[in-house]
């Protein structure tokens, strides 16, 4: 299935309005003597602007079967910009990837891993999304979903409600929302110092008794001593685990902590490098779950293993993946909307092709169609587009 | 000396012919019966546009002091993506930076580098920018070049010339023209295979004679049996260091190489989180000297410092940090252009915010000037300024 052409198709979003409010902003930490930088939610009005035309670049991968398949590359309120970037992404790229056959994704996805390096890539969200695009040709051609390609383990996964640092009586107002939409678990970011984290986890379990799951995730604010402190209260109200305490660069700090403390010790969403990176977090003893971030699906699959290799749980990543190993418990739904400055740009693009995978009952299902299973709006992105490269 | 004011002026770099050519691209590992991924130059016409209006956004940091001072945020082929950009990177910054004192840079530099995580920033490099900016402000208020400001160790390093991945004959013609040139020292980054590596380092030290010192980078190129196989023929070579031998991940790796060699190696260019994710590495004996690409001047006083009170030298960064640590012994000036694809448009921006420190006789001189001694075309700016936000 030889791989015929890489086009990039700039479309035309239609005239929208800009708008984005920041979701955090930072604050020092409270309940410590200590100077450290926490945050709280952003209050404000945000920015707004005129309406404006946008634009998106949809890459599409050809092969010579007469398969394709589409992904949003980037989104822009500038075609010039979008031009450029996607008469330069193909320079580049045609002599890698046409004329491969799209069926050899390993072989694919060490060329790119290593040209991630050479060519001085600023993101990898670009070669993550052709490695998805490469499991969904195989999944069309297969006329298999993605996670029975791989190999299938389930077909649902139990989820849980995440909620971001909003403050103490939100929190509790979100978990007893969780618990009354059916989902199974229940994810706090408090940020409100030791002494009212550990009474925000006695309350939490209060409302939502004992059944449900909860899972704590101070993201990097504890220091290895307040981490075991309050590990030692998550331990007694039956919390799950505890997720990126320190920061993550510093396994000595982690490994304190996980010797330390029987509550699982979940890590390294933050630290660049997966799949690779895990190894020495994982031989060392320095966390019990790894956090999923690898470069596309091949690499989440490679992480995933590795993980199983050790004992260890891998969370998050793509539904396909979550669906095709043992060793993930859970499925992430956050409570809050997208906030990155583009939201605008991307909540329309998530319109002309749309993930399928939903949380119902307390549960993530994950598609049964063939490839990603995703729903592509392919005459609304052809009437939209105003030039292909 | 209080921050009044955030301000980003969107400036017109005029019409510019877009062009770019990338510099590597892909290819298998020569001399090797595994199948591993190397580059090599880039053969063909790269890509070209019709001449379109530029433009750039300029970060100007404002004190109660009357003190002022720029930097290049961004630069873009769209005025409305930098308009955009520019509002919400206030939106965002200004609450945490608007009515600070300037001069508190520590406490400021803690702050952003929490920021990273909780605005997940896609890259640090406006929060460089910002903390070069307040030691610039803080050099212009007394007077001093910020290498006397961080305490002066010596105001010129010697300098090498460093070659990109060329082939064999030209790295030699490089090696020739950096003797002839002055400079004191020469790094290749041949990726020619373990064999043809071995034969052009003995090459190398034929031609430059043993007064010359010489690097090998040969970017992730070996496994651990291929590096200490290479490094042995560099020892004999009296090569100085051999430089990111395998993907920087692989601290196991990284120790076995350094367990079995006398020649020093360098690492951590490509992995994030600096300055502090070097600890584990410098522990565990896994490297002997450090890659400097630590957040800020001041992210890479605080990277220098450690590395030195592991007896370890720290390499690279910026110029006034060189000149003020006695642990990097070598300035790296490299051979080629920059390569981006924006680099039509950061070539424009150099003209009006220009670095002045220079290499000369084979040494790097840093400026006397007070702050960062940068060149500032002030009327330039003002009169290319089409919106201030």
């Amino acid at each position: 299935m030889k791989i015929e052409e890489l086009r990039v198709d700039i479309i035309e979003l239609g005239v929208l309005k800009p708008e984005w409010r920041p979701l955090r902003r930072m604050q020092e930490y409270p309940d410590s003597h200590r100077t450290k930088f926490a945050h709280r939610p952003f209050e404000g009005a945000g920015v707004t602007g005129d309406p404006t035309p946008a634009y998106a670049a949809i890459l599409n991968i050809q092969t010579a079967d007469g398969i394709e398949t589409p992904g949003v590359l980037w989104s822009s309120w500038s075609k010039e910009q979008l031009e450029w970037d996607s008469r330069t992404f193909k320079v580049q790229w045609d002599p890698e990837l046409v004329g491969m056959n799209a069926l050899d994704r390993e072989y694919i996805w060490h060329k790119m891993w290593m040209a991630r390096r050479y060519f001085h890539m600023p993101t990898i969200s670009p070669l993550s999304l052709i490695d998805e695009l490469l499991w969904d040709l195989a999944g069309q051609k297969s006329g298999l979903p993605v996670h029975k390609m791989i190999g299938g383990f389930r077909d649902k996964v139990p989820a849980y409600l995440t909620e971001t640092a909003v403050s103490f009586e939100d929190t509790l107002a979100s978990a007893e929302r969780a618990k009354a939409q059916g989902f199974l678990g229940f994810k706090d970011h408090a940020i409100l110092g030791v002494a009212n984290n550990i009474k925000l986890a006695g309350e939490l379990r209060n409302i939502v008794g004992d059944d449900m799951v909860l899972m704590h995730d101070p993201v990097q604010q504890y220091t290895v001593d307040e981490a075991i402190k309050v590990g030692r209260e998550l331990e007694k109200l039956g919390f799950l685990w505890m997720e990126e305490p320190l920061q993550e660069s510093d396994i000595n700090g982690l490994k304190r902590i996980s010797d330390a403390l029987d509550i699982a010790i979940l890590a390294l969403e933050s630290v660049q490098g997966a799949p690779y990176l895990a190894v020495p977090y994982l031989s060392s003893g320095s966390i019990d779950i790894v956090r999923q971030t690898a470069l596309g699906i091949t690499g989440q699959i490679k992480l995933a293993n590795l993980a199983e290799m050790f004992g260890a749980n891998c969370h998050g990543g793509n539904p396909h993946v979550v669906a095709a190993i043992r060793n993930d418990d859970w499925w992430e739904h956050p409570a809050w909307q997208p906030t990155s400055p583009d939201r605008v740009l991307t909540t329309e693009t998530s319109k002309l092709i749309r993930n399928t995978h939903w949380v119902e009952n307390g549960y993530m299902h994950v598609p049964q169609t063939p490839g990603l299973g995703r729903e592509i709006k392919w005459d609304q992105i052809k009437d939209r587009t105003i030039l292909s490269i």
